[in-house]
């Protein structure tokens, strides 16, 4: 995996703002306030999910693809799967 | 393009969709109801677009990596491009 | 129903854009550009809805909060899973 | 706000998922099962969006409305605003 240093540092400030997330409701913060931050974070998350795809695609799909067989459409299917769960989620 | 004729029938169903909904409007619908066809209908154009989507990565990308150099990481770059836009979308 | 012209306009729009899609696949135009289609739709779509909802709110919701009793927990609940669905959609 | 123990109890699992993700990107795992995590993550911070937001029209929004005045008019715009934030993320 590269960038694995990356995705390490912004996971770990995902779970920094799930914590800043139980103060806010322990504190009764306003709700709108709260649900700015949830928006933030969901943003957060998309995001490394669209760089751990980009990178599954530039990766084991092309490498796939030039094995050449049907391994290909399997992984192009898989990836299909999870671009659906990610766009309904 | 494969399923040219299935992508053209659900195209057109969602063009039904609009209408439908224009209709909605003019009579002055319940508006949860009218929530209900939108939702309906984006949920046919995310399907749309996640198959458009496969048949893509299906075809141009495993082309482009199968013909080596570097028009495999410029498909990539698009297809990532698109899909964030149909995530945040 | 408040901007009700307003909301015609932006759905024939909306017919519209279904239509140069149809166009599109029919002239098997370059997949991505077809997404990148699909996704201006499906915004100009959910802000039709954000709009609704809105002003669903502001009449439906309040007027059920103003005449007091269990009518507006009924309005909310609903508008809730009407937001539920266009989250995940 | 109501259910504050049960939106502490999700937002402690989400802040375990967030640690959970770090482990299997260390473990360098598979990057469709890495997805397969971040979506269930994300349903799972939409879900306390959602709840959040009901609570949030059930009290403010209703007790705005009942008090009269214009302050009903700014809690929903608001409420209209962070709807539209979790739509797009």
């Amino acid at each position: 995996m590269h960038r694995k240093d990356d995705y390490l540092k912004r996971l770990r400030r995902i779970e920094g703002q799930a914590r800043g997330l139980q103060r806010m409701v322990e504190d009764e913060k306003y709700c709108i306030d709260i649900l700015t931050q949830v928006s933030a974070m969901t943003k957060a998350l998309q995001s490394v999910a669209l760089g751990l795809l980009e990178e599954h695609m530039s990766h084991c799909v092309v490498d796939a693809a030039r094995a050449g067989g049907r391994e290909a459409d399997e992984k192009i299917r898989e990836a299909s799967e999870a671009i659906a769960r990610l766009v309904r989620s």
